[in-house]
């Protein structure tokens, strides 16, 4: 089949640079490139592949026709736009939180339910948040080898799941700390320097924070698990670009250490890295969730406790992304 | 009864600075005060209540006659030194790990478990461990009104926790980052700027790591809980001088929000923030632990999640040494 035409919607962002980057070092096959933005960012130039390419404007009364769309400029504009590039004839791959619990879109993290990409009835797949990604990449192989009753996770979430300007603000911040200037805060609700923010997201009535809330429904629409209960508490740092999870999993069947570690080591997208340090340092820029600290409860061998850290950039948004493209098209090529 | 004679043994690290602040801040009854230290400090004069008084080295084999003497000089010194304090009449607060284990010496946090003030049978009270310690005061008023069967801690670590030279290393790559220099670590096993390392202390043979045996064991002892099950995940963070947990609780008997919130306003030691963000910037300098984010979960009652924060040099440290030391002095001449 012909190379596919390729759109990105919201190119300029901290995910859209990073899709370029991933479309660049995958040598993903592509016929044309088209980067939209918002007016801000119009006309501005970006190189891919030694060419220049033009910024041009978001326009929802005129997708341009191409194959794969990849959308990551906030849930409005995927709201707004999105089904103007269905009805052009693309796949859109979206990365807000717009369409992720839509019946007729399949949310997907290609190393755990790549099957769901069978069926793409609205002609959106939905890119699941960052940090439920990290997470279902790791779990996702214990799910299948010994049942997840429970999971109590604990975040460490990166200033870059916030997008350009959250990164920025750490660096700034950064800078007035050493410089001893006031810290302003404007992507965070106070200074992430130093700091460590247990919100992300607005609280809903039943206490959880949106971020919560997706890791818990998110996860359990990945995993086709909806009685799995999961006891989120998503929780801002002053890392810049990976997100990590203290995760405890209480499982339905025992699992020895051997069994357990073996499951790992064959996951695809995982990382054991028990003999050294699994930090979010370590994951930022690299393909692989690192899991590390894998402990069975002394008294009960069905509860696990883990680490797990994964480029919140990368897997956690523009890889995962790419890799959905990928999978599709090697199901309408093949 | 006379005011005590008072000496700070580790008077010149980050807890010993923090403990003459507290001991100035208190009005601390004292009518004299020696301060201690490793040769490489001595001579130095710390001035405390506008007086300069010089730091004298310790020395195991002629403690001086005092009658409290705080220790936070590391175990080892500890080891060495307190007994021969205690030779000499003093009541020794010890901020180590080195005799928290032992049944002779109550480990206590005084909101939570004073009345093991009553017996001292070595000379010696323990301090607990500082992560310990701020969540003990969050949970133990939950404990005593519905019962902690099983805790899930996943905890965020400042930097002072290792010391004042903990602080010193996270301020330096601070400003190496900044300048675009290499980042050097010595405190900590990677760079901390930017980075969650998943590891405080050496890991045993179950997996656990120090600080995550300290928590399991402490709670247990100072909850007067030996059946508690403790689930504890240690991440040390970019934070400076506050240490945070995410907790998850079991507990035997359902409690409602109102009583739950009636529980912890009444509770000594503890400001619910649920208003505001509780981040361990707004913990620092103060004196109380700040809990927020507090949420049965919808389809279970007696599942409860809650953020933590307190400031570890005080609360976690000289602040609640010099409690104990007060709740001593009570007894002593009441």
């Amino acid at each position: 089949m012909s190379q596919p035409r390729v759109a990105i919607v919201g190119a300029t962002g901290a995910v859209g640079e990073e899709l370029l980057r991933v479309l660049e070092e995958r040598r993903f096959p592509l016929s044309e490139l088209r980067l939209l933005a918002s007016p801000r960012s119009t006309g501005r130039t970006v190189t891919f592949r030694g060419e220049a390419i033009e910024v041009e404007a978001l326009d929802a009364s005129a997708a341009p026709a191409v194959d794969i769309a990849f959308f990551s400029a906030g849930a409005d504009r995927s709201l707004l736009a999105a089904d103007a590039f269905v009805r052009a004839g693309a796949l859109v791959v979206d990365n807000s939180s717009a369409f992720r619990m839509r019946e007729d879109v399949p949310l997907v993290v290609p190393e755990v339910n790549a099957h769901d990409l069978d069926e793409i009835p609205a002609g959106i797949v939905a890119n699941p948040n960052c940090s439920t990604i990290v997470i279902a990449v790791a779990i996702a192989p214990i799910h299948r080898a010994a049942g997840i009753r429970r999971a109590v996770v604990a975040t460490y979430q990166a200033v870059s799941g916030a997008g350009a300007k959250g990164l920025a603000e750490l660096e700034h911040q950064r800078r007035a700390l050493v410089a001893g200037e006031p810290l302003r805060s404007e992507a965070f609700a106070a200074p992430i320097v130093g700091n460590a923010i247990p919100r992300i997201g607005a609280l809903g009535d039943d206490g959880l924070s949106e971020e919560e809330r997706k890791i818990e429904r998110e996860l359990r629409k990945i995993l086709g698990a909806p009685a799995l209960r999961v006891h989120p508490t998503c929780v801002r740092v002053s890392v810049d670009r990976a997100h990590s999870a203290a995760v405890h999993l209480e499982l339905d069947r025992l699992i020895d250490r051997e069994q357990m570690m073996a499951v790992l080591e064959a996951a695809a997208g995982v990382r054991c890295v028990e003999a050294d340090l699994a930090t979010p340092r370590n994951a930022s820029g690299g393909d692989d969730v690192l899991v590390s600290r894998l402990r069975a409860d002394r008294e009960d061998g069905r509860r696990w406790d883990l680490w797990v850290t994964g480029d919140q950039l990368r897997k956690g948004a523009a890889l995962n992304a790419v890799q959905i493209a990928e999978h599709w098209l090697d199901r309408r090529d093949g």
